[in-house]
């Protein structure tokens, strides 16, 4: 779709509305083309550009705020945009409107070491995050791979790599500040570690990707950063004895900070991207332990015993924090060893995302890699998988019709068997417009109660609308 | 308030409803007024007895879904009842209708081993659960104290003293099938781990207590009986003491499953109610480790350093299950203990429930004890201090209205207090009608989407009326 298309079917943005932006913002409104394409084509994602008809940067909850009242006053849709990593055309502008950059929103506004949480405004990243915590001995661990705004992660109700152990978004937010539809401010919670005052507004946000309301400030919990931290590597002959091992790690309660797996296509490519020698290229688990240094000894030496037990042949267990950053550096940079997987270099990616229970994750995965090789498709799989959540990279040549949609409807059935299964169509990634079409088959009425609360709250439907729910 | 008071402020059950109720439910719908008392005068708060007009037994999903369309026909309210061992009024019929009693829907349905969950109809209790789980190596920790249902346990999020650990019902509820005002049954979420699909309806019903739809089941997380099991006791010389140890446990990462300070008076009741000997009657942590043999040494082996570092005088470990367990029944025997204080039969107990950041808790501890010897209230101080909630049980004899005022305007002073420090009126026993007027200066503008929230789903107000938010 070109961008002259999309702005003729969703020409939203008067003059009068304009204008009122100007006022308020100065040149931190732009209609620039350069500048509307940057903030819909990061080059992530096979969904549609649609750049937004103009983009706002701003600085503050109240001019976020004002912004809103601008638009609900237009009928102007609104965008909120972080960093753009967003996989699911969260991003697009496909009713036209305003996108909201609040990457200028980045202050850490408070840091409480004592009762380990801190607020910092939604453009902060959690790199930078960790940066500023860095001296403080704490940490914020939610990791889904992107140096993502803390307020996108809070809003696609991200979570990644170090879940198993310390939860998602949905567990590590204590509470928002957010900008209602009608422009009036709210925080959504107090800084008391649990509460039982009422309706969980938190929760019902996180997640929300902007339909509800634009995140413009986020309180976190920190944990105090591990005394040792240390790894292990283990390739298994079967893929369910590496998840037989997952699952009675987790039975056991050993608090495994993380536990990946990289099947044998995802492996070969790691292994050559990466330079990494002594691996094979088969079904592997990667391991990360947190604790003292009996803890992390401890723990490995207790998962080493199952995965023994399960066909795990070579436990590799290591302390070194050299060896540990380049295996977990060898995980982080699965998204571009990926590429290896290219046959051309106009071939691109598209991220699968489903979750299914741990009980069924063997045979989800097993018939998914079967449905691969008979669709020819290319993917390699890599999976959060203490929580049942894996990702395929399925290579294509997105150009081709009918190479687009063979990708794509190879994700559907992806999808529809993890729902089969008792599964969701997304893990981590959200909703967005790629997964709205599944949500009547995983929700069913219940749907209908979301499309409630979207009118309840959004009744102009300008928040971030034909994401999520349909109305 | 007597019945008949109760009953001539609110007759809403005509003739026609009853009718219908009775040809769906024959005997299993009541008028009786022993029945109804039961379902409102439990013992166990200062409230106003307000019984319903009748009370019915309902035995499945879809029976609660023709009981909740014949209520809605008729605008009758509709309060849910489970084991009625609420606190703050959330069973009293405040304005009048029909009790549905869940305590005939108690059978688990399903337990996945492999996948760590299980799902139970909402009248089942946690002991009940526990008992059922046992031959399968798993339990579930949430433990509020009382053998309350795992429908008015996630109506309430309840949490208690493993809360530290393993979280509040918040984050151990998976999905939920709930009815809504309307008689629609839904399903909150499939079972997968996390999710990214759409607004987080688990957690808009949990801790909605019943205003917005009845729990009818329950999908639970569940843990891996721990190898080993330990416990401690270390009496500290400063309370500032014993809350800076739980500050430095927390900040160190270590997994302690329980924290508990017991003040001079709970401690001085505890010991003389459950024989304890060799404590003293001073501000004293109560803890509990799970893991490992190794593990729970190694994590008592560090907080008793840490104990011992902020003057803790005499910290005994032990991980002999008796007398770990005569240990931990002596803190569960608290509310027992605290009959000690009454000076005459006929006083009763006003329990608070204030949680504010744990940087806050000395001072509010503090500031609450001299208050306390200012107003000559009797009462102990029990602390979920790892969660920065901790209950007072202020004893007085609540037939006398000058000395119930006193206590009243106690328990205000102290919610206004934990408010002023960032903290929450209620942190697990929820809003119902006793903390409601709270709510205003807690959430601000976010009461009002409470507000429109509980409009949108439930337009006539017949969902337990009269509770949590004001319509």
């Amino acid at each position: 779709m070109s961008v002259a298309e999309a702005h003729d079917t969703a020409a939203r943005l008067t003059p009068e509305a304009l204008a009122a932006l100007q006022a308020l913002l100065g040149e931190r409104v732009t209609t620039s083309l350069g500048i509307r394409r940057q903030h819909a084509d990061t080059g992530l994602t096979y969904h549609p550009v649609c750049p937004p008809e103009a983009v706002a940067f701003a600085q503050s909850t109240g001019e976020v705020a004002e912004i809103v009242k601008i638009c609900a006053r237009h009928g102007l849709p609104i965008v909120p945009f972080g960093t753009g990593t967003s996989l699911e055309g969260h991003i697009q502008a496909v009713e036209g409107g305003l996108t909201v950059d609040l990457s200028q929103m980045n202050e850490v506004v408070r840091v409480s070491p004592e009762d380990l949480d801190c607020t910092v405004q939604a453009g902060v990243t959690r790199k930078q995050l960790n940066e500023y915590l860095r001296d403080t001995g704490l940490f914020f661990p939610i990791d889904p791979g992107a140096d993502a705004s803390i307020g996108g992660m809070a809003s696609t109700r991200a979570s990644g790599t170090n879940a198993v152990r310390y939860g998602t978004m949905r567990e590590n937010v204590l509470a928002l500040t957010v900008v209602l539809a009608d422009g009036r401010i709210i925080k959504t919670a107090r800084r008391a570690r649990k509460s039982s005052a009422g309706y969980d507004l938190t929760r019902l946000f996180v997640g929300a990707e902007g339909t509800l309301g634009i995140v413009t400030e986020v309180t976190l919990r920190l944990y105090g950063i591990p005394e040792a931290v240390s790894a292990a590597v283990c390739p298994f002959a079967t893929l369910k004895g590496a998840v037989d091992t997952v699952i009675e790690t987790i039975q056991m309660g050993i608090p495994v900070a993380r536990m990946e797996l990289l099947d044998d296509v995802t492996m070969r490519c790691v292994i050559e991207w990466s330079k990494l020698e002594g691996y094979e290229a088969v079904n592997t688990l990667f391991f990360e332990f947190h604790g003292t240094p009996e803890g992390v000894e401890e723990q490995a030496k207790l998962v080493g015993e199952i995965a023994a037990a399960n066909g795990g042949s070579d436990f590799q267990w290591t302390a070194n924090a050299e060896a540990r950053n380049k295996l977990w550096q060898a995980r982080h940079d699965v998204t571009w060893a990926n590429s290896l997987l290219k046959e051309t270099p106009e071939e691109s990616v598209l991220a699968t995302d489903v979750c299914v229970p741990i009980s069924r994750l063997a045979d989800c995965i097993i018939e998914s890699k079967r449905d691969l090789d008979e669709s020819g498709i290319r993917s390699g799989i890599v999976g959060h998988v203490g929580d049942g959540n894996f990702h395929m990279g399925l290579v294509t040549d997105f150009r081709d019709p009918a190479k687009k949609a063979a990708a794509v409807a190879y994700s559907d059935r992806l999808t529809h068997r993890a729902l089969a299964m008792g599964g969701t169509c997304t893990g981590e990634h959200g909703v967005g417009t790629g997964k709205m079409e599944f949500l009547q088959a995983e929700h069913g009425e219940a749907l209908s109660v979301m499309r409630t609360l979207k009118q309840a709250l959004d009744p102009q439907n300008i928040m971030n609308p034909g994401k999520l729910v349909r109305v």
